[in-house]
């Protein structure tokens, strides 16, 4: 493939994608003598006596450690932490590119939980916030917990919630455009991994009250007999309101929506048509998804979306993360809560005017520029409602400051 | 002092001094689809095929984390890792600046020598090298050694090495300034830290064998009954041929050179007057020298070189990293060994010519942009001879290429 020839080329041409470069001059010894010794104590003391300060006088405000084990790269699986490297540098390069967020790599040698948590909490005095990424479940939903509750500065998965993000905006857009009610759907999603579950809980956030999460068991249900852990206990009570039992084809029956984040080719015909008439269908399977475009609109469903950039509606993280993080730093915020990510689904379904709102056209281009800036505006202004600005504490009661 | 106040006023301004780019463009789809999805997993097959390929492919063959837990920064001791971060951004700065080697700041939390080493040991696979900074002895020289022996790419604690090549460099030249033999001469150093110890070392490894070295209980000699440790131990082994004993005052007695890395305002008329005619004195203690450049002048010093920019003969360590590193990286160096060190000292006092060298001028400026090349080149071709070099394993015995 080209393509791939091409990016080869292209990643040995620059050995890698980011450096490190500086941002105030340094010409002569007077510029030393500010930048570096003996001008340099000066702003050290001062986080000394006001540790608040490093925000000010220090490239942490504005830094997110990008964080990985390479356990659950793209669609490669378990890489190692080396070859995760490219990723984490594209990573990097799209937080600079849409919101000028600065992102360091951070490849870890080890898979053990307890470790990860450790060594991020022990480098985190230099970010000022931690983006994990591409650890396999469920070990990433422990390790996400932990630092949440062990950091003060957010911390935010986003294999989870950014792909769960940007699919709650569509499937907001979605609706409006086939103008079906939130409490009359049924919302099947295949795939009970970290992503899967990220979107389940975006939807209940958002209110949908009928979603079936099915796994390579089928329907998970209350007292299933196998496949069943605490996690699935919990979704099995949190889903399927009417008990459904039985396989994907049955969870179908009936449904409004499908969220496939599963395998490549696994709708059929017969699937399709036993849903409910405007159908929506999100198949995020990478590389190939779950239907083609192609056999999604010859079967009759209303809306598809995929994780492709060649076809319409790509499902794609970026219009997520880059704005998630500017607004997060923004207001200093110490964590990424649900009401955030519900300003993010908001602010990024908002981009798509009634005018522009078609089959084809439910969720905004991923090289869109204003996208980062509106999900940033809404996450930040979020964070100041929801008391997690630590910059903008004092006008909660106020007028908000942005 | 105005300085402090202009360089808190230029850290606020830019919010620190660096900044995370991208060396690639991204202005479309295509862009995209090399630098991330889908075309970002073909260095990362390439790199899980090959490990070594990954500094083909990514910012690590020329990326060094400047760790720190803050327990010893600039003169201001353990003021912690949030406020030591300026610092570790500068010297990310002169390491851009000086041998464009990308550099990014980890501040640990933590001061326990286990956690350190292990959390370095975790984030290795990003980063081709390490440089170790401001952490307190004697905690550094365990976290060192076992960094060095646990990790694959190179680990260097700036502190001990970098001012100890620098004053290498400095004595050879104004040994040949003064016309004494290397064999003929008596040193003390004042102060059995990280940098007094690592001064010795060079010192010895230069050949120098007439080396004394005192401590705030005087002299180290074999036996003393008080203030021993291990390392002490070892250095009495090391130094003091002829078993001197007694206080500072003593050890000067006859000295040639005295360097100290101690207190200000230490040396007295009568220390100097006591030493050999033509003596040489490093003064190194921050912000304020063991002795002043005009005291030395006047009380008969002949070379006196201090840590200050705004006097003659500035021992700084700038002279000395930003080489290395770019030396050892450019031929994948595993280690930062001794010989690469010496070949440090002779590149750097080779910068000043016979026709240049004076009293004043036995080293070369600190802005200097000839040193970190010649360094850099006098390091990587050193590696290579040392079989330290990965990129140059084939070249031992043929022709070097660098």
């Amino acid at each position: 493939m080209d393509l791939m020839k091409k990016s080869i080329e292209m990643h040995g041409q620059h050995k890698g994608k980011m450096e490190i470069v500086s941002k105030v001059p340094l010409k002569d010894t007077y510029d030393l003598s500010l930048a570096y010794s003996p001008g340099v104590a000066a702003p050290c003391l001062a986080i000394q006596q006001d540790p608040s300060t490093v925000y000010d006088y220090t490239m942490k405000g504005n830094l997110v450690a990008v964080v990985t084990d390479g356990t659950a790269v793209l669609g490669l699986g378990d890489i190692g932490p080396e070859a995760a490297l490219p990723v984490m540098e594209g990573k990097a390069l799209l937080l600079k590119r849409f919101s000028n967020v600065d992102a360091v790599p951070i490849c870890l040698n080890t898979k053990d939980v307890d470790e990860i948590v450790q060594t991020v909490k022990l480098i985190a005095p230099t970010f000022g916030a931690i983006n994990l990424e591409d650890i396999s479940a469920p070990r990433c939903f422990e390790i996400e917990e932990r630092l949440r509750n062990e950091c003060n500065i957010p911390v935010f998965h986003d294999d989870q919630h950014g792909t769960a993000i940007v699919v709650g905006a569509g499937l907001l857009n979605a609706m409006k455009l086939v103008g079906k009610k939130m409490d009359h759907m049924k919302i099947v999603i295949n795939g009970a991994g970290a992503a899967g579950i990220a979107i389940l809980r975006i939807l209940l956030h958002l209110g949908f009250n009928n979603v079936v999460i099915c796994d390579t068991k089928g329907i998970i249900y209350s007292g299933r007999p196998t496949g069943m852990n605490p996690m699935k206990d919990k979704i099995a009570h949190l889903t399927n309101p009417e008990n459904l039992q039985g396989s994907l084809s049955d969870a179908l029956i009936g449904a409004d929506v499908f969220i496939g984040v599963s395998v490549a080719n696994l709708l059929t015909k017969e699937h399709i048509q036993s849903m409910k008439s405007d159908s929506i269908v999100f198949a995020l399977a990478n590389p190939n998804p779950e239907i083609t475009y192609e056999n999604a609109k010859a079967w009759g469903v209303r809306v598809i979306g995929t994780g492709r950039s060649d076809y319409p509606n790509q499902v794609n993280n970026m219009l997520a993360f880059p704005g998630i993080f500017r607004g997060a730093l923004d207001v200093r915020a110490t964590a990424i809560n649900e009401e955030m990510k519900l300003a993010a689904v908001e602010a990024i379904a908002s981009l798509v005017s009634d005018e522009e709102l078609s089959e084809d056209f439910i969720i905004p281009k991923s090289m869109d520029e204003r996208v980062a800036q509106v999900v940033a505006k809404a996450v930040g202004k979020t964070a100041i409602q929801t008391g997690v600005s630590i910059l903008y504490k004092q006008s909660l009661n106020s007028e908000l400051v942005i």
